[in-house]
């Protein structure tokens, strides 16, 4: 698998560079950023995923969300992939924010013309994870995910649908539900179909009500944010995790918006959170 | 001074706003960002000016600058302004990324047809001034200035012009002796002409030779920097300084660049340095 560097620059101490490789699940180059913090020769790190939101590339995250300073400091790499395969060839919506390129929303598309390219679960569970592991001083079996938005349903529906994989799960201001908020469900069908079994299989909510677990879940969310009530709706999550006995910490951050402002505030709780679970010493999995 | 707020955003426990007003000397309409530190209801609070680099608008600082987290925590107003005037009937040299918009330079011009719009010095020692302390809790007897290669050239001669007027200054990479450098002087000829002694006053090293004065200094500057031995040269301001006695530290960043990885890298180091010859017990000044 041959990478190839976009950039690289020195920060924080470690690395942060940006590259392309040609996607075989996608069957485009794909684009993504990894953080190498400063470390000793021959360690092998633990590792953060952060999957964006709608509209996103590698890049919003990479120059926003301000989380160079404490992976350094706790060694640990952070991977941001892109949000949906993009080029010659691939379907869009170009009027449509909420589907086609910058909103793959982590699924293995079904449907045409979404199914020849927008294979983005398997791109990030499977394919992503081999050339990390290939390229980069990571210790596999230490990773943990998180994601912003629409990344932070597919954060939490890829730790819910491979259980141990990661080691911990958070999101921010995450789609709770996507199948039944009018803002992703149409994203969803497109993709998926109509069938609700395939839909649930690939909503947070819907996942943990029909069995699906994590050991607990970190979830921040802003006040001020202004798809609170239409698309994000975290009580929905709330009450699936206590009816399932996952716990859950969902802090309403007061007057936070659905920014990089409110990403960047809490970037650094996130990151010690999940180094505490993601440590050789941790018995939490 | 009506000022029009573009945007506000709830950010490390601050606020950071975007802001559009008419400026008087540039003659068009100039947007400039400005982060309010959390604080009590009445509190003046010190004021940190920083300067961008060419290409730049407020925005490259504000995304990725991360000084909000420090900010926050000392208290620190920070007030990002523009390269230069833009927009209609603004003079531009669009094949030219040294000259024109985004390319301002920190002086006021006086050659056509620059000289109808480009006012920065004026702009951002008279003007911008006067804006922020009407419309924000700035205690502006307590300022200090920083900035980025053309903006570390723009703080460093603006310091030197305007004795007491910053109580210090600092800089990233900045243009040391834009006057014998290819990359900046001939903006410099195009603004102002090409008179010795009018260039020498705006120039670091010629304004400190020519017995221009600042209590102290502080550089950063990459060694991994492309523009380090064509543009930015250091070693130039070191010298000057020695010869003039003003106590200089300049620390030489081993592999970093000229990009805001370095920036970010050590902006909070810039920060805590200003807060300390900022606050009113402080007697360095």
């Amino acid at each position: 698998m041959t990478l190839e560097t976009r950039s690289l620059a020195k920060s924080h101490g470690g690395v942060q560079g940006v590259y392309t490789h040609e996607s075989v699940v996608c069957g485009v180059p794909m684009t993504f950023a990894v953080f190498v913090p400063p470390h000793e020769a021959g360690a092998k790190l633990p590792v953060l995923w952060f999957l964006s939101g709608l509209t996103c590339t590698h890049a919003n995250v990479m120059d926003k969300g301000e989380y160079r300073r404490v992976a350094a400091e706790l060694g640990l790499i952070i991977v941001c992939p892109d949000t949906s395969p993009r080029g010659q060839g691939v379907a869009d919506a170009p009027d449509n924010w909420k589907l086609g390129c910058g909103a793959g929303f982590y699924v293995d598309a079904t449907e045409a013309p979404w199914s020849a390219h927008y294979k983005m679960k398997s791109y990030i569970a499977d394919e992503l994870p081999r050339v990390i592991a290939e390229n980069f001083p990571a210790d596999m079996t230490r990773q943990s995910i998180t994601g912003h938005s629409m990344g932070g349903h597919g954060a939490l529906t890829l730790a819910l649908r491979h259980p141990g994989k990661f080691k911990s799960v958070s999101a921010f201001a995450p789609i709770a539900n996507p199948m039944t908020a009018d803002w992703s469900r149409p994203a969803l069908e497109a993709y998926l179909g109509t069938d609700e079994k395939t839909l649930r299989a690939h909503d947070a909510v819907a996942l943990i009500e029909d069995g699906a677990r994590v050991p607990e879940l970190l979830i921040d969310q802003g006040t001020a944010d202004r798809f609170l009530n239409d698309g994000l709706r975290p009580w929905l999550l709330e009450s699936a995790c206590k009816q399932a006995n996952i716990p859950l910490t969902l802090r309403m951050q007061e007057g936070y918006d659905h920014s990089y402002h409110f990403i960047s505030t809490f970037m650094e709780d996130h990151l010690r959170w999940h180094v505490a679970r993601l440590s050789p010493a941790s018995s939490r999995t």
